[in-house]
Parts: structure tokens; sequence; C-alpha cells
């Protein structure tokens, strides 16, 4: 059992680095927040005895050595970044409750027979640098490292200057060593676990993702004198295209997500009719035959609004893309035993967010744990969860971990 | 007759300022450009024998002595700012013709009967800080002096502060004294001219504005796991406006405006659904009555976007509003006469934008002078005119502006 006052204090600490005033977090990737949720993590890492290493990608390797140290190890971890009004749990619950195994571990001097190891992973979110969970997908091998340095914030600053900066650019290679088993703990960050009172979800698949950016060209004129049937108003298009993709979401029912969430306007003056638009829209489904439909209604809608408010599509690309990903059936086991060990309710679950365990399930076996979330709200100052469900998590993280480490 | 070169000139060498790629300006209220391009504007008018006045509100007044100069002077100008993306006629076409007719009269030794003022308006745009004509109102006490130098942009500097920092906070009075009569010189910003082939727009009118600021606030959540029925997504409710905006402008046709040109998303991140969204609404049309049902109508479309979307409307509010603007007859009769004894085409036109003029009309016998612009388009970098319509619009307004100089 895990000592889950110890992780709840743990996770209010780290929450400091960064605190917004609704009781959020903005810790945005690789900027001097993230650098000070690294090093508490580092220093408390070390203290528990841990040997750190990091890789060019800026992820955190905090390794507890197993009786036969040149095993594979399980992995464990999540993410240490933020949205920009993100919570306090999404991501570093995944970091500290693998931190937490670690200190339980030593609690009870047990030696584990393979090494296990507490990553951070380098910019899960894609919110500052977009695409989401980068560097655990340059350890999977999915991006290159090349393509992941090079990821730029708006203001054109690399992933690369920034790791450098903030001292996190590691020398490790990224990825390419034998991995035994992964487990990722998170938040639901949806409402499923919470609208039907159970404690745990036992994650056997998450949902497949397309993200696309957009851009619109009309005409920037004044909004006084120029008359409505010429104008050719990229916003008007834009807010055409935010309501079919909502209407694509609703179409595909009970499961899917289709979402425009970040949108520039060009010039963005009052008084001036917008010229240039530029949005980004994100898909999601379980099954990739869905997805792949919905990707066909979408570019049909962004070509049609663009004809009916005579706007150019000057871009539509797909940044982002993974398919549904079904994780791996021993892995699930373990952490359904865990569950069921501790006599936590529980039920088998598909994550509708991506994680960095998605992309290692490409290279290792992987399964997920998740815990409920206050109202099913995640990306949003106010997330929430309660000591039980926060200490419930931990508690099946280490028994899977413990399951896969002896054997 | 002016001298269209000189003046051609002029405008070219002050578009230096500020200049952008595709050949318009970017010179906002009362950055250093802005400064730049005032501080060239007062050493011509000083060259020219001016002397120079600044009021509090940053106006500038260059004088040109009358031969009874106790009497209200006859006044002319327009504004030396910019939108984000203007044009190089926008305004600055206003302050160099006016120049131009002081020196033109220098040219010819004609010293007039009432003193001629040539104006920089400070702030017309309304784009770093809104609203639009801002120290014009000031002048025609529609606005009070706290009022003017309190707008701030976004950033929240104020334009009290800026207009210290940049050396143009004078000490004269804002207003209250008498002006004979006031011209403004101003490009179309339409397509009406172009598209009948005629040359000069006699000014009787300009169409009543309103401006609005809406937030809506629904809540921030994740695009993955939070499934469509359960959104309040705040950027949806704000697309529906958007088009039913739109909407507004086309039911009123052929004279009514109605735009969004500036929205803001929060937090505007991939993989978040919009929690907060700000945006503006621009109304205008030449009748007060129908301006005020299209505010009936925008607020019923509103309210009800907002109960569609499960968002709140945290804000509605009408930021600005002047009624359509009638212009004084014996100033409309002036320009109508300047253009007839220069033999240019011509016809009576209702401006679509507002101008200084409007707030002007208030408190002195106003009119304006337009001239074609390319394509009808404004508040665009590719906003364009040809020299002899440049030329045209001067010589109509040295007539005008002598014929009330010398009542
Ligand atoms: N868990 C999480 O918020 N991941 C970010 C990637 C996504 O949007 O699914
Ligand atoms: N002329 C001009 O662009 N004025 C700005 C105010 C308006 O939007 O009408």
């Amino acid at each position: 059992r895990t000592n889950g006052r110890r992780l709840w204090d743990s996770l209010m600490e780290m929450a400091q680095i960064g605190a917004t005033p609704k009781g959020g977090v903005c810790r945005l990737a690789l900027t001097d927040l993230d650098r000070q949720g690294r090093d508490l993590f580092v220093r408390w890492a070390k203290e528990a005895g841990c040997t750190i290493g990091i890789d060019k990608m800026g992820n955190v390797f905090a390794r507890r050595a197993g009786s036969d140290d040149s095993l594979a190890p399980v992995i464990t971890g999540s993410h240490a970044d933020s949205q920009p009004t993100g919570g306090k749990f999404d991501g570093i619950y995944g970091v500290l409750g693998g931190l937490e195994v670690v200190r339980t571990l030593n609690d009870h001097g047990i030696v584990t027979r393979r090494p296990i190891e507490v990553v951070i992973w380098t910019n899960e979110e894609g919110s500052r640098f977009a695409p989401a969970m980068v560097s655990s997908g340059v350890f999977a091998g999915v991006f290159s490292l090349e393509y992941g340095l090079s990821r730029a914030d708006v203001d054109g600053k690399t992933m690369g200057e920034e790791l450098a900066r903030i001292g996190y650019a590691g020398d490790l290679p990224v990825g390419g060593r034998p991995i035994h088993a992964a487990f990722e703990l998170h938040i639901e960050q949806g409402p499923i676990l919470e609208a039907e009172g159970v404690t745990i979800g036992v994650v056997h698949a998450a949902q497949g993702q397309r993200w696309y950016e957009v851009v619109y060209t009309g005409q920037e004129s004044h909004a006084g004198p120029t008359p409505m049937p010429r104008r050719r108003d990229a916003l008007l298009a834009a807010s055409k295209v935010i309501q079919r993709v909502n209407a694509i979401g609703h179409k595909y029912a009970p499961y899917a997500c289709a979402t425009v969430g970040m949108l520039q306007v060009h010039p963005n003056s009052r008084n001036v009719i917008p010229g240039r638009v530029f949005f980004t829209v994100d898909l999601r489904h379980p099954e990739d035959a869905v997805l792949a439909q919905m990707d066909a209604d979408l570019r049909s809608v962004i070509a049609e609004a663009a004809e009916e408010s005579a706007v150019e599509v000057s871009k539509l690309e797909q940044i982002f893309y993974y398919a549904p990903v079904p994780f791996d059936a021993d892995c699930v086991a373990s952490v359904r035993a865990g569950a069921q060990k501790f006599g936590y309710s529980h039920r088998d679950i598909v994550s509708g967010a991506g994680h960095d365990a998605c992309y290692l399930a490409q290279v290792a076996p992987t399964s997920m744990v998740f815990v409920p979330c206050i109202g099913g709200i995640s990306h949003n100052e106010i997330e929430d969860a309660t000591p039980e469900w926060i200490e419930a998590g931990a508690n099946v993280l280490l028994h899977a971990m413990l399951e896969r480490a002896q054997s």
C-alpha cells in the first residue's frame, strides 16, 4: 500500500509551481516553470535513491536499481507540463504516483528483480509546441529526433533551443532500448468513472486522433463602406466550419469528438473584415475507419465553407495522426488484478485523451490506470480529484508494476 | 489648382514611416511610428510657415494666419494613425491634402480672410485604442477629456501615458472654441465611386454606428474525453453569432453593414474546448431607426446562441454609438461647387465609415470630399488610388476652403 498522504502532499507542493488563481497550474512545456517542476522531481527522486538520466528530448528517467539490474526495466510516468490553464493532476499525478511507488518500495525495503524507472516525458500537452506526446513519440520511433527538436512555438522558439535554455538537453539516446512493461497512471479527464461511481478505470485502449491546421484567406476590407455582398470574410467562413465540425462530432455519436480549440484572426481589428483566419481541428474516434470518415467529412466541410464565403483554403494540413491504440492484454490484466486485490470498484475504459502510453505501446507491453476526476473536467484550472481516488490509483499502479517487475 | 505631384510625393515619403511588405503602413496610434509621422508633418507645416499648437488629446493644429486672424478658422485635416495592416492614403491623405492647400496658397501669395488650420486628430482608427475618432470626439464635447485620456490598449497602456511618452501631450484645451467651417478629404474606402467611374464624392451624410464587446463563458474542458452532449463550447456559441450578425447585415440590405472583426479565444489550445471567447460587433446603417432594429436583433441573437450552446453572456456592452450624421448644406454645396468648377464627375454619397468630420459636425458646419480607391478596398495594405484622383480631391478641398475662408 502506498502512502496516500505523502503522495497528496507532494502533488500539492508541486502545484505551487505555476499555480493559477483558480487552483490550477500553468506550467507550459520548457518554460522556466517547467524547469522548476523538473528540478523538484529530480531532487525528490535522488532523495529516494534513484539515479537520473536525461535523453536528447529532455525526457527524465529516475531509475531504481533491480536485483538483476541488467534486465529490461518496468517503467512508469507521465508528463510535468500543463495546459495554459491546466489542472494540478493532469500528467504530474502519473509522475509523482510513480515516485510514490519507489518511496513505498523503499519503506518496505523491497528490491524488485527488474529495475524500475519513473519518467517525465517532455511536452505531452502539445499546447505550447504541437503536436502532443512528441517526446514519447520520438522514444517510440514514431517521430525522428530532428522532428522532435524542431517543433516550434508561436514565437518560433524550438524545443531544441528551449531544452538547452532550461538545462534539460540531455545526451542519452532517445529510446532504442528494451522496456519490459510500461504503465501510466492518470486522471480520466472525462465524466464516465465519476458518473458510474467507479474508482479505477482499467484502460484497455485509446481512441485515435487526427489534428489539423487550417488557414482561410479572404480579403481584409473596411467594415463600414464594404457592402455585404462584396465581402470575403475569412472569419465568417471559419465560423461555418466550427459549427459543422461540431456536427461531425454529433453525427458519429456516441464515441466521436470533434473540436475547434484554437483560432486566430488577422488583422483582428474591430472595424476590419477579417482577411485571414488560422484555426485547428481535433477529431477523435475509437475506430480507425470511422475516424477516416470524419476526416473525409472535414475536408468537404472546409471546401464548402470556403466556397460559400468566397475565401481560399490557404492551408489544410493534418499535422498529427495516430490510430486507435489497443493496450497489452497482460498489462491490462495486471491493472485489473491490482484493482481487484484492493477491492476497488473498476471497469474497462477507452481513453479519450492521448497519453505518452499510447506511443510506448508501440515499443513495449503497456497499459494505463485511470482514476475519476470531479465533474469529468480536465484541461481546466478547476480540475480536481479526491485524496481517496489519488491513493487508490497509486496502489493499483504499485501492484501492477510489482507483478511485472518480478517477472 | 494644387500641385498634385508635390502632394503625391509627400504621401509617398510619409508612407515610408511604418511601411509594410505589401505597400501599406502600420502606424498604430501613439506608437513611435505615429510620433515619426507627426514629426514629419510638423516639420513640413513649419516650413510652410504655419504655427503649431497641440492640445491635451495630442491633436495637432498647423495654423496659417488670416488677414483677419481673430476670426474663427476654417479647418481641415484627418488622422495620421493607421490600421495594423492599413493603407497609405486612409487618413493621412486628408492631412497632407490640407498641407497641400496651404502650400498652394503660399505659391500664389494668397492671404485668406480667415485663418486656416490643418489638423491631425489623434487615434481615429480605434484599432489600438477603442473607440474610433476619440480625440475629435473630445474636441466636439461628445467624450470627456478624462474618458479620452483613459482609453487603454490590450496591454493596459492608456492614451494619456502614450501621448506623454511620445511627446505629444500638449497643453491647449481640447475644443471649446468657434470653428467657422470644417472639411475632411478622404478616400472613399468603398466601391461606389470607382464602380460608377466618378471622381468626386460629395459627402452629405455618414451612416450611424454601434460597436459592441461580447464575452461568452462556457466551460474549458478536454477535447478528447468530453462527450459532445456535455460540452459548453464558447467558440461554438460565438460562431453562431458570427453567422447571424452577417445575416443581420443582409436582412437590412442594401445599406446595412454588420461585422465581427475581432475575436479572441481562451485558452486557445488545440485540445481544449474553448471556455471563454471575447469578440466585437460593428453595426452600421444610414437610418437611426433601422440601426436600432439591428441592435435589437443582435441582442436576441446573442441570447439565443448562448442558450443553444449552454454558455453564459458574461459581457454585452455597447461601447460606441453615434447616430447617422447629416452634413451642413452650405459646406456640402461648397464641395459640389468645387467639383463642378474643375469639371470633375461627381455624385452625392453617404460615408460608410466614421470620420473625425462626423464629430466636428456637432460643433461646426462640416462636410467631406471623397475620392475613389482601387477595388473599393481600404483597411488593407493594398489600398490604392491614382495620382489623378489624389490631385482632384485636393483641388476640390482648396476650392471649398477658399470659399469658406473668405466669407
Ligand atoms: N492527456 C492529455 O491531455 N493529452 C494531451 C493529448 C490529447 O489531447 O489527447
Ligand atoms: N475612416 C475610418 O476608417 N474610420 C474608422 C472608424 C470606422 O470604422 O468607421
